[in-house]
């Protein structure tokens, strides 16, 4: 299992009339948390996309339990709990200190340039592995 | 059962350096299209908004098929199947032509301007009415 | 000269907690009214970049007059008044009826993929000369 | 004068298919820029909400000298040169690193919650005070 932890700051961009967060930022907020977990493990998605990888989204869902707000300080938790293989799934969670506003799961494939289904890198299998026996 | 037809044409804006769409957009398509889908049915969500309601979303999921590239005309199919009551399910599939890109689903809780869940307005039911027969 | 116009419908992601359109977002209606001005020329943004050019944004303003709201039916006014060279210099209105609500300029400079400023193609200066005679 | 800086790094969703940040992103980054400011000098944008002020957009205007990337790490420096009056103005730089990448300024008035020009509350003159000696 992989584990990160992100801080971000609401914007008032990312709030809408209801005086809320719109819900599709928080989709944008997952991305923010596996780019960070991807760094963590010491390859970053940068790195994935420069040596010809893509990680597309397959499917994305989110179940949305409280509302945040400007200004809010979040936490996005981000959990790896199977060793990704062809595909990687990524599962979220969205945190003001100790109540918990969202849930998330995105599903991935690895992809090259052209878009074919691919194993992810030997290099990226090597840095998985710790996290996982 | 309640169906709705938008079009929309893909945004540069709505792009990303993969050079497809990025997968938080397709939720704000979703939006377009159930605020369609309750026009055509002459209760429109700004309507519902005014007379004190809101609809928060509780939970969505899109399943992400093919890519949608910029100035792509799109459709956004929109579906009810089941009669709302204090929650409602509203369906998606995005569409380019003959190609199914993407579907979804969205739930959400009919609630009043205290974020209190409350039964939807009774013109609302009325109207929805015909189409559950 | 040229002019352009477009319809759009204000979607709820586009509003913020103030209860209007957050500002960013009539510099994205801009990209719009530009895409559908060269459409209307006959020579698609897409086309353009089809045959190797760019047309990065080099400046951008926008004065806010009055708030637009959700669900508003706008009309984007799109004009290029001077025949583009290597920059192209586009302003830009949005109404709302008979009431206007933003203005702005956008600066452009035809590049190629390599983002060296070049000339535009000769058909696209073929094409605009009509309507700068 | 008061000067403010903060840290960004560019999300995935802020770029589009030219691979650099859509031109739009920027906005939002000042408005990131402004919110911090105006935390540092011990008056938060969401006080000055909860205390019935406004600070909408009138202008914004933004140079773009060289793109953005995503993951790029980023520096906002926010400035406001002159003492806020009915109306503010603030100006921005996004470096990274010793690169500057693009200028801007937006120019803001206070309004109160009925959109109607106002002068800043009290406290906020005393604390803006001694930056402007």
């Amino acid at each position: 299992m992989i584990e990160a932890k992100t801080d971000i700051i609401v914007r008032y961009a990312e709030t809408d009339k209801m005086g809320v967060v719109y819900h599709s930022n928080y989709f944008t907020w997952f991305e923010i948390g596996r780019v960070r977990l991807l760094d963590d493990i010491g390859h970053s998605y940068l790195k994935l996309e420069n040596s010809g990888f893509r990680l597309p989204v397959l499917e994305a869902t989110a179940k949305f339990i409280r509302p945040a707000f400007f200004d809010d300080r979040l936490v996005i938790h981000t959990t790896i709990r199977e060793k990704p293989k062809v595909r990687m799934q990524i599962e979220y969670e969205i945190w003001r200190e100790e109540t918990i506003l969202c849930t998330g799961v995105t599903r991935h494939a690895f992809v090259n340039e052209q878009g074919i289904p691919t194993r992810p890198p030997p290099l990226f299998i090597e840095q998985m592995g710790p996290y996982f026996r």
